[in-house]
């Protein structure tokens, strides 16, 4: 089959490889109908996850069809069309019954984390894929919903819910502020309608994904350049500040920013991924009541955006800006790499 | 009547001053007839905490009889025997109706928070002492419970239950660590076991503390001053951390101490007041499904916490460790500003 | 003044009697200038509420202007345009603290409800009411909700709300049920949609209520008369039943259905007054792992719905189907009274 | 291998059976150490529970050795003591992805309960037994923990646990009332404390039962012969009812009971089961503010209250009242069955 395998920093190339092939009794593979690219994706290639080793193929997103399963496979069969989940989960360790998948011990490999599509193990950008744990990682598709909808549960949806909105306990009538309109940021943003949210303020640098923002589901949008960006959303609530704010880019000033709008009693949701520390004004924040939480998403909540996808409450497919065919997969990384000049949100390649 | 004003820092006296009045149709005068001393006094005396100004009268926890109620006040009477809180409520503001009444909008004076006694208005180290809110403010003592008992309801259990414990989410099965063996910390170990924690671990630096430690429901000790701390903790787990991680000390040594040790999905409660920002290793942490809390004691679940003292379920008198009159107030003061020596964890200084 | 009084089972009058003045000092005045009338008022007017004595001014829902504040009050004063909770609520007594206000200790009268206008002391179908605990039982309307929106948030859409969807657990994705498309189902319909709903089925035996019921968040409707109702419903589902079944008649049958189309591991919640017992098949239902509530409204939510009103989250005017004078409010009895042939919802009297 | 098989209403025998041998590649075969006999089991044989058909080896309580594993297990391995849950559960189904296991929808046979041991296949009393779904059935034995403490966490302490305590969401400061002093009973009465209940109320017809509930947690005990009975509950409360009361009977007096003796705001949770229909007086409740559930264990707190018991935080050994080898399993069955005479609460049958 063919795959985008990674050949080390910079390096990527569109190429023939082995296909997959069962090695436990609860794995399926899979034929890739549509994958999708992730900005991990964009960190893997510069070199900033020495997990992912040379000739790995990349991806941790997908929608396909089932076309092998092992002897111990149950919830799904041959012919299903299934969106695979970016966490792979047993099922059966304690991290699993309780949900948090994220967390999986019986991981394949050595992270003790439930991600290792494109990572620990070959991923989904490929004509077919290999699925450990069949039976707990992957969803199907009812019919009426699309390929371009379906793949945003395999991550981006289920991260801006389970990280941003229910980790920052968002709950009726909350003033929501989300630092950062990029994917995962507008995820959030769509996903917050679900508990009710009163106002949704986004916040970004560039006023284009401000404006796309209201589409998501912002009622309100803020400038962070501006000098007085903390007036202004404090200004839309009642003085005291926001209820909940999602942090959504992954550096410390826009997590700064989120414990700066908080209001006694709030909660910060920190999505972005991090790489340096951060200071915490504990100095002034130990009397606040507040909580921050932070996570790998671990796609627990994927089947209930299912159904709300297939009931068109959340406009999933909103997400694809740019749509390729598997041979242009090259051309989808360029697109998705410069997302700032393309405008690209999710760019969609399908068979 | 006399009382322990402060005179800027360092300067404090038991003298004579007026007694005080009823203002508000909503105020009790309460005769004081047990008070205690706070770290937080401590603090104040040094100067640290600019709010108060010299000849405030001292003190946030306090055990008497109310002797004057104002014409509003309806949920006590003179002559009831009460514990006075050390946060004022209105009661009817949207944080009162929340439970929330350490943010208090309706407080009096400019901070915004409800900790008032002995700060923005005079306290409790007195022979009377003005309390306004009366309704939310104060709690009837039921017989059978002792002054020493009850004025350990003022501020110490209920903040080491609400900032630590429930903060923290101490589930059943719980492997917790308190991270400081000062009294909120004991307090913390005390109520850890309301929600069926497994394991109580304490930490500190003082040998004679963690033996205290035990007898306020520790069921293991570790010495932070040991090399390999952090694996005596680890061991004491299934290897992958505590479930919840109570800071109580207020450094950001012992902050980060916390972070370490907790495991992915656990949470981190912060009850220590810190003086300086900490560094919190977000580049490692946003994978781990961890919360972080804060916050001022509400002392909502003082009534709460009342009951299971009268119910002989939590030995609060066990904190009273030295005796004093009210006449010896500054020789209680010399003796809790030299626990290491001491080993005081509660002065009480009664009628 | 004018009001309108209850002279014994099937009589009332709109007469003139003494106004209203502050007996205590948590006491506001408020002149009412729009009111309505609850299906609570027509049982009384049938004598079937034997704590409603003769002489009594009805009504418990109201918007009006604050013309007169007692001394001890402070969240709210003179010319403040306010909405009357049906709930009178202490704000001090153990219920209050934790939001329970239909069950606030401190209430006049013997019942220990807090549902007392109209009830134990007069009422707001009159051009002026006496308000007791005033600080705790009214809310600023802001500029921007009319008063026909505003007063739907003094009993029926907290009603809908706190016993309906809050009781019930409404969560995203939630396929809900609501038998009966009277205004409080509709309440309950409208306000599933805080919490995600994926689909809100509408069950009533009038074909009228059913298709206004879409208007009120229904996503799908089933006439209850129909043979085959509970296939219906459960073809809505995966087949197992729905997650959430709100019973909001109060007869028998109604109740009794819920507890057959809900799923395994579901909640019902009864919102229905009800003047008989019902049968409750335990034999088949101890294994369920069903939650049955039931409650009278403590209007907590009031503050929180009411911002989503304002921001037009919520169109609670869409309830007001017909308006009156307050010199009509005759007619306006007639007219509700015969609510199947009028269609009404909610008749709007105003100043 | 011998094992005790049910021949029709009224008829059982220890007899040679063939072995029980791997079917699924998620089967283990496990050697029985130790089970015991519940109500349940003595119900089936009265021929109460149809499905149950003659030649079924009985029992769904155990603790035993890993003898032989199917090839998709890793959970467990050969040699290893593990405790069998009386629920099976796939872990990949929907239900099972919430944690109620009981509602697991890939169970063998038609019954859609995750219960099928000794019900819908073969059970526990044998000297082997073939565990389905493993990897999600069975829970390893730390070392320390005897069998006779384990072989409780089979059923009896999940199901007071989880259908009383948490289902009737005790909490701390709680005054609980438990109707029915079984084993099942005093179950809910040990993990009472879990939650820091300050008063746990035994009730029972049954003298000698209520001695003993004083060394299971409860606090006091109440006659329910007494006329005055509920008299006395209340008078262990503030005089408003207890906050929950736990049903432990199964029949339609002591369910009034429960709902008779709640506060507003309180819960009743059934854990008995029924097989008639109750009168629910909704007439009365509707007001009340009270949950009533009800449920069948998921087993999904084993785990959790394994650990309790490993740190000797539960003394799950003292139900264990009576001890029998499997070659007496007949005796154990009649001493269990005249418990009111024999005063058994569990006996244990062991190798």
């Amino acid at each position: 089959m063919k795959a985008l395998v990674y050949h080390g920093p910079g390096k990527k190339a569109w190429e023939e490889v082995p296909d997959p092939t069962i090695i436990d009794p609860t794995d399926v593979v899979v034929r890739v109908d549509t994958t999708t690219i992730c900005g991990t994706d964009l960190h893997i290639l510069k070199g900033d996850v020495p997990a992912v080793t040379e000739g790995r193929i990349l991806g941790h997103e997908g929608v396909g069809t089932v076309v092998e399963a092992g002897s111990a496979v149950s919830a799904v069969a041959v012919g299903d069309r299934v969106i695979i989940s970016c966490i792979s989960a047993c099922g059966s360790c304690s991290y699993c019954h309780q949900g948090l998948y994220a967390h999986c011990l019986a991981d394949e490999g050595a992270s003790g984390i439930g991600w290792i599509f494109g990572h620990l193990i070959d991923g989904t950008q490929a004509e077919l894929v290999r699925v450990p744990f069949a039976d707990n990682s992957l969803y199907k598709v009812p019919d009426g919903v699309t390929d371009e909808a379906a793949v945003m549960l395999s991550d981006i949806l289920p991260t801006g819910f389970e990280i941003g909105v229910r980790y920052g306990r968002v709950k009726p009538g909350d003033v929501v502020a989300v630092v950062g309109a990029g994917p995962v940021g507008l995820a959030a943003m769509m996903t917050a309608s679900l508990y009710g949210a009163a106002r949704v303020i986004a916040l970004d640098l560039d006023t284009n994904r401000l404006d796309q923002a209201r589409a998501f589901g912002a009622s309100d949008t803020v400038n962070s350049a501006d000098a007085d960006w903390i007036d202004q959303v404090t200004g839309m609530t009642d003085g005291l500040g926001v209820d909940v704010a999602i942090e959504a880019v992954g550096i410390p000033g826009t997590f700064d920013a989120c414990t700066r709008i908080v209001r006694p009693g709030g909660s910060v949701a920190n999505v972005g991924v991090h790489g340096a520390p951060v200071e915490l004004a504990l100095q002034d924040l130990w009397i606040s009541d507040i909580s921050i939480t932070m996570g790998l998403v671990s796609t627990s909540t994927t089947p209930m955006l299912l159904k709300l996808v297939a009931q068109h409450k959340l406009a999933a497919e909103r997400f694809a800006t740019h749509h390729f065919g598997f041979d242009q997969v090259l051309e989808a990384y360029d697109t998705f790499g410069r997302a700032a000049d393309t405008k690209a949100l999710k760019v969609v390649i399908s068979r």
